[in-house]
């Protein structure tokens, strides 16, 4: 799914390009992109926090994008709020490593996704840089369905 | 202070710059960054979350940067945290205007600042698209002084 995934944010969200996000791994489980310093350097030589929140903000939109297409839903998915916490400077390379919150949350969502067209569903995502947990941002996403299996 | 303001992000922060974020006006009580549509738009043709939250950050730090500026404290300017609500779509050009939610937190705050050479200060960010406020951010900064008039 990397390949798909990477050519898919670079093509369809110009600013994932402009980052130089690279799609580690991927999958209905689990996504990991990752980031250079340079693209995303502030004045401090360290990463800017808008573009640790944005990729942050990728690899969770992107984990929920895969799971539904993994089980057959074509969905429009819309950020509604998150929460971003920054735990310490980053001063190279990052990643952003995307997961559900608890995993018995997924059933309802798909539950209520079917019945109403419409669910929301909180991804987290988790900011490292080296071993160092670097930041953690909680997305809020809404779901629309447009077709199903 | 919108020349000074924009050449700093464009040089400090070249994700401003990709982003084609502009200065539409700038001073101690409240900074407008402007931004187009085009480098910042998603798959649904309307502006990429992490680009508007990005853009809505920049506004506040730049507040509070040339606020300290204005009073002759030179500080580091740290983002701690931000929570970010998305109201709708934004399918054109938008801008990011900065304030301070209270302005009697200020003089509490230089206080702070000067006493324990650190202080924390909250500061908004408005979203507005045409006439539609699309979105806002709360950010929590830390400025840490370096030198004082």
């Amino acid at each position: 799914m990397e390949p798909y995934l990477e050519q898919y944010l670079h093509r369809q969200i110009p600013l994932s390009a402009a980052m130089n996000v690279s799609v580690l791994s991927a999958s209905p489980e689990s996504v990991m992109l990752g980031a250079p310093l340079e693209p995303n350097i502030n004045h401090k030589s360290t990463v800017f926090g808008g573009s640790a929140s944005a990729v942050a903000t990728l690899a969770a939109w992107s984990l929920l994008h895969l799971r539904l297409l993994n089980e057959g839903h074509h969905c429009e998915i819309v950020i509604q709020s998150n929460q971003m916490d920054y735990n310490c400077p980053i001063s190279g390379p990052f990643t952003a490593i995307a997961s559900l919150p608890e995993i018995s949350d997924w059933p309802e969502f798909l539950k209520t996704l079917i019945r109403r067209k419409r669910a929301r569903l909180e991804i987290q995502s988790v900011l490292t840089y080296g071993d160092i947990i670097a930041g953690r941002l909680k997305g809020r996403f809404v779901a629309f369905l447009r077709s199903s299996p």
